[in-house]
């Protein structure tokens, strides 16, 4: 598997709908086995998203997807941008059905 | 909900051991709706620890739990240290049922 760690920082007072956007497009995405967006309650313009995929070739071929194109476009704008991210190598565990 | 990111140092040549009771000791807790143990493909020593929680309260009742005080034991002398750890409060996403 392959899992990514990343912190995104949101425009002053758009934290809430960048979350949205990065929830709402990213529903159906092949090969995605848990995609969660969080806050961070140490900084009020900081979300966390932490993603786990069958293998890198589906996270990478996700970035082509319609539906995960057009979150990007709309959250490009909400977006100041980028803190922490990391790659990992999910190895088990609870939640990776669907 | 309540989420941990968190990583975790394995004693030179323990990290596969390290995972094993990870991902082994943490199957059946409840409010759990994601526990994700993955390997660091930046340091080999270390682990990543992906969760969230109903609640935090489900969390901190978990530590309580014969399983988990049982993994806590067995994972003890496997651990060097810890590394960066962030607290969350997801929203949504995928993979947060069961």
């Amino acid at each position: 598997m392959y899992g990514l760690i990343g912190k995104m920082l949101a425009k002053p007072g758009q934290r809430d709908a960048l979350i949205q956007a990065m929830i709402s497009g990213t529903q159906a995405m092949p090969g995605c086995l848990s995609y969660v967006v969080a806050t961070d309650p140490a900084n009020p313009d900081a979300i966390w998203i932490t993603e786990v995929w069958s293998d890198v070739e589906h996270h990478q071929a996700s970035l082509k997807l319609p539906a995960v194109q057009a979150t990007i476009a709309a959250a490009r704008p909400l977006i100041a941008g980028f803190g922490e991210r990391f790659e990992t190598g999910p190895v088990g565990g609870v939640g990776l059905g669907r």
